[in-house]
């Protein structure tokens, strides 16, 4: 994994310490990765220390081959820097990752979670909003959504209730979501000020990435805005927009 | 506060290794330190590492002197080994410590946390039992109730709860409360086995803990099971029962 | 690896809580995992958490398969709690751990760093006794010492040392060495009082640990007291003395 | 304490995150607070967490009053993130910490630390080329300098052995250091680029700064460099050149 995550001039190890795009330069309150190995469910590694300082994820990153794997350094936004809270989040089979946030969060924190079946509830370990926002979406995989329409209702319930409880701010989500076999990249926000996402094809290996991870510029593209983009293994990415309440977002607040 | 946290021939960073009396001989799953000095509000100190290894906790103890402090050492049951997770737990001024559990928590923890009103739901940090009961005997305060009404009440709460989703198991409470003036001593359970909580008062000083602290056994008298101790400064202990529901416990479940 | 580090019976987190035969019950003070993969020098993971507590290590253990891998859990004695000072040290190819002990380390310490080549001592990360025996094997096997002759020439050092600073004390030394091929065990001490070790060898696998990680007794057999045993891929175990300054232990001091 | 640590405009805690004038923009290696109270030795709390994160140090501030304290934000410098590399160091009562470093330290480390004597070499925690400065300028000092001389005494060792080491990078030596009731304050480099230190004198209180802590920079003065500044309670500040080796540096390399 160290190719994609310490290697590169613009690696995640780098973003830690001095993001390009970010809405923060550094990337300082813990990292994550997932990655598939030779059991369905994925290996999880997350610690509190900034990335740029764990030999642990650089030994890591050093030994393990994997054909599908995420990482994340995580830039707190008022919620607690603890394992639990750091990306990426796994259940079951699934794994997920997510820049961006409520508007206000705790606001309308507990009137989502109420949104979530008994045994997501369970599955809550941390306090972030991106976890909730996951567990939700795989709460509505379960009643048999696809991932896109799963993310459209939840971004649909996070916005009515943040309306309800007077809050003017954006609900932004630049996420992916895999199974292990496919991934689904989001990009979404009622605002139109979606984190970025960037997308490099190149034979037999896709990156989907919040900035190059390279100076080749011309080699990454922007994901769309309210789109998703499934990419299945050994096929193309495709990107489809992603239909919120019968609408395309941005909607007037 | 080392006086009493790291010297005694039975101190506290030496129960974090052997505990004499509690269900678990090891407590390495962190430690807290709460104390009051010139401010209204406790200073808090908590973290991850077994109490017996940590250098600050040492030298904190060593320079900081306190009329009134609380400090504990943490087995996990159940729930992670995060700083929000150990005790002390301190919201606003009061501050609270508590060894026992809810049995089969995780069947009735949402419906726990369904009673805390939206702002004490909001100084929620971590996932244990003990820091929901404390935001719950809050509650209770709140509204007026004194402290030994308001962990009845809980208690009654807390058991119906269990009832209903077919918990066999009991609950067990054994903790201490205070404001940074009173401190609130309190031992009870479903089923007659309240984890022990011993007092010893000397000229200037009452000491509670879940074990004696030095070889004087004669010094140390449990607290009664099912009753509040009630300690003010300069005025003696006070125990008087526990009501709960109307009875004393133990109840036939 | 869980097959080995988290399942038995008798598994090293386990023992991590409750050591059956060591000389403490207790090792929260870190723990470690170096394992082998595809490249030459091994995977290391180690950190201050008690195992019994580490998510990281459950997850790793439950992904990672190796050929090789050594795991260890530590009862810090005297030295600081940090990951430099949990086992196994990683040097090059080479990874090594160590039970036992050097007697009053502080005192000869300078005067055994003092032996290591300049190379040597720049790898010296952290203040343990066991970090300082691995290098000092490694500097008599960099001037061509087969691994038993340079145990037995640094034991012999090492106990010259301590008697030249008036130390009556013991150092016991059972330890483990590989270069990624062959694994050396080694088991010695100046006063015949060697931590034990245990050898299991089944189809396919071979099993050295400081107790049996299963109730099979009988499967497990001890490595003999001053010896050094030795283990190629593929081929049994093989026993040898060790010989230290042309003596077998125990010597009288 | 946090009146200083945390309140001010440019606050330490936010310094950790975005320091202004600093070789390093980012500080999130760890910090550390050194205090005196009723004790000859201060305390002592360090950690690894960015300060910005650290919700112990942001209560102990909150709790603590005290006429003399440190306190240090870590960007580290090729060795390693732990709590013993943080500064400030402690050695009986002495509190030191320091900004800049020994150029190609790795290469003359060894040669340093032979010059401390036993005592002192036993007091050694970690790894920093910092920590052993302190510990080489209290060696001097058991010798009878006073400290300005001391500090002369280790630079021109330092830069002596860094010669014969063949190294053209500069040392830099900004760094204070008390007793519990004096402070001294150092600036010094072989290049003349040390790092910067800031005076403010205040009716009350003195505080020693690597950037002004507030916007009034006016009432800020920089202490010149190859000098060393002292303190007394209840006294003004006084400036002193630094002798090294009979000359003011910088020298020629």
């Amino acid at each position: 994994m160290d190719a994609l995550v310490c290697a590169p001039n613009n690696s995640l190890v780098r973003q830690s310490l001095h993001a390009c795009e970010g809405k923060t330069a550094t990337n300082g309150d813990g990292f994550g990765l997932a990655w598939y190995g030779d059991r369905e469910e994925p290996g999880l590694f997350r610690d509190l220390r900034p990335a740029w300082s764990d030999e642990n994820l650089r030994s890591l990153c050093g030994q393990v081959r994997s054909p599908l794997f995420f990482a994340h350094v995580r830039a707190a936004t008022n919620t607690a820097t603890t394992r639990a809270n750091c990306h990426p989040f796994v259940c079951g089979r699934y794994a997920f990752m997510h820049n961006g946030q409520i508007g206000s969060y705790r606001k309308v924190r507990r009137k989502l979670e109420a949104l979530l079946p008994d045994e997501l509830f369970d599955q809550r370990a941390g306090t972030t909003d991106s976890e909730l926002l996951f567990l939700l979406v795989l709460a509505r995989m379960e009643l048999g959504a696809m991932p896109g329409a799963a993310v459209g209702w939840v971004m649909h319930q996070t916005k009515r209730l943040m309306l309800e409880a007077g809050i003017a701010e954006a609900v932004r989500f630049t996420a992916i979501l895999t199974d292990g076999q496919t991934v689904w990249a989001f990009r979404t926000s009622c605002d139109g000020h979606s984190p970025g996402l960037y997308l490099r094809e190149r034979p037999g290996a896709t990156i989907i990435a919040s900035e190059p991870l390279d100076t080749l510029r011309d080699a990454w593209s922007m994901i769309a805005n309210n789109s998703v983009t499934t990419v299945r293994r050994g096929l193309g990415a495709v990107t489809e927009p992603l239909v919120i309440d019968g609408h395309s977002w941005p909607v007037a607040a």
